[in-house]
């Protein structure tokens, strides 16, 4: 945020403090709301009087008070402005600036983004292009820098390498807000060099240090504390909520992993309070799914559903992610404050109208006031799909023999490590009926060969999906059964610069084109909800998915090497927590 | 606090990720407490490993953990060590190493001091000595650089001038937290230079800037938010306390004026919870008060018995507290925290056993190990009574005629201006039998004369007492009705460097010695405790009081300038809300 007004301004005091005395008038004065008091949890009738960016008065309805542009807010409750403590603008698919449009609509004002897909793609250029965003966006956007470029390191390969120095000299940056989630969780708690010294130059720069502790629990989570890991966002249960919650952590309850909440505000009510150490974050979210259903307030409108007190949700949002993300002057509507104001016609469903963001009118009865421009993107950020065309044979594993026994991937989601026997046709493995085939080659420039995986209970497909969004290194991913959809899917990335592939009976019948590191594309929202709808629609056509663990999104997770099990990279198949690589699937082959 | 470990060190973090995970002993393991969680609220047994300055493991009990010291703890509750957000060390009397080995004892590790007191005797120098001493003191002593120095400017004169270019120099010094409570608020809220520019300085330095919001309400109190300033504690009611609550300020609920208590509590049990912002504080205690009744721990005591829940009284004093003066490392008992921790033998009574700071035992079973020792007082902040000896006559009022009209201080605590008509005999005033006389001398070299005022509602006096403790300017007070007796009580300061002195009949009759700038003695507490008593004592059999509000307390404050109503200081009788200063308390004369 370029425009961020500096609070310290002696002149800005000093005309703050003439208009609360009745000297001076207010720039604007919002006469007429109900404020839900973040501090007591009461509601009052209140009049709030703005000079530039800051609160200057919050004073019972006067109307002698004198001020340069009155805004009507009768019926209307008044909240702080939202703040995500934990996401990723790239997983919307959107540029920045398209984020921030929809976002202020939506009540978020603020925003703690980890441009961790930019960084894994273009380095040290995605995270210049994210502040060079965040400067100009007109949410605040605070952006951390990545820490795990890549997540794995030695079992994949991205587009950049950060280590202690890279990272070092990104937190020097004044823009850079903290170290971004630590997903490297084994190596730091194996007290492995590169990950202990990327922890370390984050604590050494005094900002905050972020988690990701994906299944930690007992001795392991409190080492992941003890090294300095502030926060996690990635609790699958109740009893994950409450370990890290006694863990001193502060947490960030996600909306991309929605069927999660209902537990996590049953286990806060039996708590009978909200502690100060719990925010609200969406982590992911995907560009229909933001424009259709919302950003932030979509993670709030569930909590309140599910029961919790409509205070502590607005609290989760505002008050307690100001505290923790150390900003003491958001999270409140009080003088002194920076004027981030939210008015709603119903604070249940979360429906906002009116937007102030630094003391300025954002949105004005759902109407966004000047809409952030798209920045120029960046040279390095485009044609980043550094790979040859393919053919079908790219997907075929070669083998000799009759038979070969191989390793599998068994299962979406939580993988385990699989065997089966399969025949050998000719040079090649035979894919059995009922598995299907998974293919990641890197798309950065190292030219290693397609890595091939056959992988069990993924369900029955009919075509094939390429993406060049698989997290963390996002290198170019393939699904599917017939070699030449496959080939089909990946070369309709290859000729758009990155982006996602339905092909059937070897022909593309969806895509979205992500030319921006092939993760993000500067259309309008509406358009990239319109053809990833498109997308999703043709493959669950062609896909007879198992939910719950089984849906779509799964397929970009499923290259997540971080986390604990076998997954395929472009290194091959490896196991970060068994510590094994293997660069073909093939274990043994019979004669 | 010289020794606060760098919870920065990767050796440290290492040793604590390797002691967390089982490949290295603790240094010191806590087994078998009770852990009062600040963040759930819920108590649990666990063990609590250290390593260094830092908890590296809280864990169920785990009789197979290493450690190189055990420490029992069986049916002992555990809780973070307590922070005290708002005080003066010189209130009771001792130099910091005193103040440090007492506070331990009753559990608390952190102090917020504002050497207000030793700065307006000698300036600078007095800040300085204070930074010596928190360097040396194990107590976790975190100065702040003084606002008001003086603290009525112009209508008082201190032993120091701290415009805004000092202040900004004490601002630069590391170890200094921020900007002390800000008492000018009249001039504040009128614009001022000065007291404008000071409050700016606090604001570019980035530091904490602290309050003191006096009466403030409505439009006034708004300002005071809106100029910057964050906290306050000098709340009388719980209107008070809601108004300050509403203003987004943190509040710091104080042991001070132990009356008020009780309504503070009423009001945050209707409330239901417990706002993040309310946190505790000491203010001024009285060496012998700190003895015999405590530090924190009393104002803990007195909120436990009015009917808070017990985790919010401890919350507010440490979770709250640290989250408020922004230090994330303390407050918690969780791995990655600062191993400040108590462990008591009951929650309710607050009766402490074993303390321990940036993970060394302090205190062990009640008993202090390694005391702290006083650091050499400097030239400067001794021999500050810079006056001349006295004789009765120093305290009549000179005037002509028969019969003068004069302005009268009209009551205590809550001053009022009041007229009165006295006769004259020869050239002086005559004492009316219902009054009691005032005199204020400057001790800090000015040689000004002696200001003397005339009180109604004081109660009936039998003696004198003379005392280098006058808030904010500490000049040389003395009350009494015979001036033979005021110049004895007057004289014996002048012998001790300082300190308070109770007369009767021309004679001293109870006396306590501060020679360090005469509010501070580096006796052992116990003996500064019972001279005090002694004095106050005598006082007593001396005075009539009219209590609540006339008290022996109200006769440190009676000269409190920056506070509303009409006050004598060196300057004559002042009164800064009516911008108001006479030289002599003669209005007019009639022959």
């Amino acid at each position: 945020m370029a425009k961020e007004a500096n609070l310290s301004n002696p002149t800005l005091r000093q005309c703050a403090v003439d208009a609360a005395c009745g000297r001076r008038a207010f720039d604007i004065l919002i006469e007429g709301a109900i404020i839900l008091d973040m501090v007591t949890g009461r509601e009052r009738q209140a009049d709030i009087g703005l000079v530039g960016a800051l609160i200057a008065s919050v004073h019972a309805p006067d109307p002698q008070a004198r001020a340069n542009k009155r805004i009507n807010a009768d019926g209307a409750y008044a909240v702080p402005g939202f703040i995500d403590t934990h996401m990723h603008i790239e997983s919307s698919m959107v540029t920045a600036a398209t984020y921030s449009n929809i976002a202020l609509t939506k009540g978020v004002t603020s925003v703690v983004w980890d441009p961790h897909e930019l960084a894994n793609v273009v380095g040290v250029a995605g995270v210049d292009h994210a502040l060079e965003e965040a400067r100009s966006a007109r949410l605040r956007i605070l952006p951390l820098a990545p820490t795990c470029v890549p997540s794995a390191p030695g079992y994949e390969f991205s587009g950049g390498d950060f280590d202690s120095v890279v990272l070092s000299d990104l937190l020097k940056r004044d823009m850079i807000h903290g170290a971004a989630e630590l997903m490297t969780m084994q190596p730091l708690l194996a007290g492995e060099k590169r990950v202990t010294d990327i922890v370390n130059a984050g604590l050494a720069s005094g900002k905050r240090v972020c988690g990701h502790g994906r299944g930690l629990a007992g001795r392991d989570l409190a080492a992941y504390a003890a090294a300095g890991i502030e926060t996690d966002h990635e609790l699958t249960s109740a009893e994950d909520l409450i370990a890290r919650l006694e863990a001193g952590m502060t947490v960030e309850l996600r909306g991309s992993h929605e069927h999660l909440l209902p537990a996590f505000a049953k286990a806060l009510l039996e708590l009978g309070q909200l502690p100060q150490t719990v925010t609200l974050c969406t982590d992911d979210v995907f560009a229909d799914d933001l424009l259709h259903k919302g950003a932030l307030d979509r993670v709030m409108r569930i909590l309140i559903r599910e029961g919790l007190p409509v205070d502590w949700v607005y609290r989760a949002a505002t008050l307690n992610a100001a505290s923790r993300i150390r900003r003491p002057d958001l999270g409140l509507i009080a003088p002194g404050k920076r004027a981030d104001i939210v008015l709603l016609s119903d604070l249940i469903d979360v429906r906002v109208q009116t937007v102030f963001t630094d003391g300025a009118l954002a949105v004005d009865n759902g109407k966004l006031l000047a809409p952030d421009q798209s920045v120029p993107c960046p040279a390095a950020l485009l044609k980043t799909v550094k790979t040859e065309r393919f053919t079908p044979q790219d997907f075929e594993v070669v083998a000799q023999g009759n038979e070969a026994k191989i390793a599998t991937l068994s299962k979406p989601r939580f993988p385990q490590w699989g065997e089966r026997v399969v025949a050998i046709e000719g040079d090649r493995l035979k894919l059995p009926d009922d598995m299907i085939r998974m293919a990641v080659v890197n798309r950065h420039g190292r030219h290693t060969p397609v890595r091939v995986a056959f992988m069990e209970n993924w369900g029955t497909w009919r075509g094939a999906f390429a993406t060049t969004i698989s997290h963390d290194s996002h290198n170019l991913t393939v699904f599917g059964r017939n070699p030449a959809d496959m080939a089909a899917a990946a070369n309709a990335l290859h000729s758009m610069d990155g982006g996602l592939a339905v092909a059937k009976d070897g022909e593309v019948i969806a895509s979205l084109a992500l030319p921006i590191a092939g993760l993000v594309s500067s259309d309008p929202l509406e358009k990239i909800a319109e053809d990833f709808t498109a997308v999703r629609a043709a493959l669950d056509a062609l896909v007879d998915w198992d939910p719950p663990y089984l849906v779509f999104k799964a397929l970009f997770g499923s290259s997540l090497v971080c986390n604990p099990g076998p997954r395929l990279s472009d290194a091959g198949l490896v196991d970060v927590f068994e510590e094994r690589i293997l660069e073909s699937c093939v274990l043994d082959s019979y004669f």
